[in-house]
This record gives C-alpha cells, structure tokens and sequence, in this order.
C-alpha cells in the first residue's frame, strides 16, 4: 500500500471516484510529456505539481478538488509528483500494489483485512526523509485492520504508527497541518487541501497499481 | 545527542555514573582487542554483545546491572555493541556529541535547553532501521526540554517522536516489552534490562564524546 497523503494519493483516489478512466505516475516532466504525446495529448489530462506548485504547460495540478468528473471523467490521466509518483513506481514490483489515503481509508483496510499476503506500507515521505501525515495514515490502517478482527505482527515502525494514529480521531486536519507537508501546502495557497485530505471514508474505492496504470 | 535505549547508551550512563573513567566505543571486535592492547589489557573492562550475546573473552556484556562500581570503578572500558557504539562513532563529529538514556533523560534534556545550537538526536535503532524505543526517549527529551519553557522548531520525526512519547508515563517498561529489542531482549534471557533501561532520572550525568572516548 502506498501512502502520500499530502497528496498524490489523495488526489489519485479523488481522481478515480470521481470517474477518470486511469492515472498513469511517472517520475519526470519529461515523461509525462512523453507518455503524454504515445497516449495522445488531446485525450489525456496532464496533472502534477513540483515544490506544490502546478507544473506550466500541465492541465491540472496536485489538489484533489481539481479533479471533478466534468474535468477528469472518463479520461486517462498522467501525473508526475515530487514524492508520491516515485513511491508509486517503486512499489510498482510487488505482487499487488493498493493506493491508500484517508480518502479510501475503510475500503483499503477492508481489503487488507482479507489478505493472507505480508503487508507493507509505503509512506511516500518528503524528499526521502520521514513525513509524520504518512505515519498518521499507516498507522490508521493498522488500527482499522485490528478493528476488523485481524492481528497482525508489527514491526516497530507500524507499532510506532499505530500508537501515533489513536490520537487521530477530531484533530486530524489539525495535525495535518503541523506537518512540514501541510505547512508547505498553507504557504503556498493550498490550504483548502488540508480538509479534503483529512475526509476519511469520503469514498470507498481500492485503486490498484499494475502495468504502469492506477486504475479501480 | 545519540541514544541506542536497548541497551549501549543506558549502559554507558549507568557504568560512567558508577566510577568508569572513561568508554571507548569501537565498531569491531578486533578493533575492540586491539585498543584493549594499546591501552594495556589488564588496566581495561572489554565489555559490548552480538545479538544481544556477551561476546567471548571479552570481560562483560551489555547488561546495564554487570557495571558495578566494585567490577568498573576507575576503569577504561572498551565497548563494542550492534548499533549503539556505531551511532556513536558516526555522530563523533558534531560540534558536541552526547550520550542519553532514559536513566539520564532530565539531564541531558537541561543540556539541551541551555544550548543555542541546533540539536540532532540519532536514534540508533536497529540494524539500519528504526527502533521504537528510541523515538520514545528522543520524544521524551522534546516533551522535557518544552517542559523546561524551550519552544524549538521541529522536523516531523522530532514532531512524532514528541506525540509517541505522550503515552510514556506509568508504561514505559510495558512499551519497551513491545519493541523487536525488547522482544529480544526478553528471548535471550535479558528480561531485568527492561525495567533499569525503562528507569526514568537514575542519574544525574552528561557523558560527552570527544576524543575517541565518553566521559563525564
């Protein structure tokens, strides 16, 4: 399960309920561009920000309340991200690879709980270093998995996180925005983001990575 | 300040605060018997483990409760452990490098809140990776240098690490069960380290490492 909360994940799991066909992560500009013009350009919605800002010459960029069904539905989206496309295709080898946010936090822990497979959570983090909304998640998941009757063995990165997360409830958003992401994401305009990636449950779809695409 | 809560760091604090001289740390065993000789082998305690082991013909483990006054008092003791005494030597080059443990944690953190510098708290953890009770006691060191009226700025994992340690008091030992060295700890019939490593204020001592070795 791969988590970027703050928010390439969010939006991916925005962007799919809200009808787009499929969301394409690459790592570069370049590639995105590239992909972009194999795909066909007029058929594809470019998105992405770098630094949390848009990208010029992009379609949309990293906030989830961009991508509604009148801009996105039914189409195939290419993004490119600073930390959680790289996740996302660094993770791309596993057997199964679920996107997970508090957007979709339910419906992945629902979908965890049914596994005989190890798990492992992927927290996209900020530029390789640790990012405490990624731990808040991860560890939300391990909580919702126990809810549901399931015990899993935790190393001591997941039994930090699940500890993290039982203060979760009523200060999520307040949390968020503590954090170097949510700080960043407030100076640069991106407030409004902070609550809708604190909407937990706000839908109950399971995005799976597999052959280069995101889709549900 | 570097802090490797089970077991390196508690053992320094506890052999310094009963009369050791002084602790080389070293990374090998061969480097360890080969300092032991240069300093002059019968005036040295070689001390350290390997998967939580004694080390063979070393002089004692990594057991906090073996650094009696009477078996290191006035000693030179070389130490070599799995992470402790590696984090150590890696962080050897700060302006000022400091050893804490819960067992000296009010003590290190009226250092801490005295200082103008930036502070870097390395967790040693646990063959590369993180360790739960570290974060607890680098979480503890926030909460008490705040408690000591410091406001500093926080990355996300000192922001973490500060909201795990909320749940420190009255279950410290219990947490420190959890961990994977706890767990360990526990399998290699090193139970009683548990309860002095969870042994809050035991002493009151700022062991520094300069020079190649730790002292008061």
């Amino acid at each position: 399960v791969v988590v970027d909360v703050l928010r390439a994940t969010s939006t991916i799991v925005e962007a799919l309920a809200n009808g787009a066909r499929s969301v394409f992560p690459v790592a570069t500009m370049e590639d995105a561009l590239r992909l972009a013009q194999n795909l066909g350009r007029e058929s594809v919605v470019l998105c992405g920000e770098r630094g949390c800002l848009p990208i010029p010459g992009f379609d949309l960029g990293n906030s989830p309340a961009e991508f509604t069904a009148e801009r996105i539905g039914e189409r195939q989206l290419v993004m490119t991200t600073t930390n959680g496309t790289g996740a996302l295709l660094a993770a791309g080898s596993a057997a199964e690879t679920l996107v997970g946010s508090f957007l979709n936090l339910g419906a992945v822990a629902a979908a965890l709980a049914e596994t005989e497979r190890d798990v492992v959570l992927v927290a996209a983090g900020r530029e390789k270093r640790f990012a405490l909304e990624d731990a808040l998640l991860a560890g939300a998941l391990v909580r919702e998995v126990e809810a549901l009757g399931r015990r899993p063995a935790l190393n001591d990165s997941a039994l930090a996180a699940r500890l993290l997360a039982a203060g979760n409830a009523g200060r999520l958003e307040q949390r968020l925005r503590l954090t170097a992401a949510g700080r960043q994401l407030i100076e640069t305009g991106h407030e409004a983001d902070l609550r809708l990636c604190a909407d937990v449950d706000r839908h109950r779809v399971v995005p799976t990575f597999r052959e280069r695409k995101v889709t549900l």
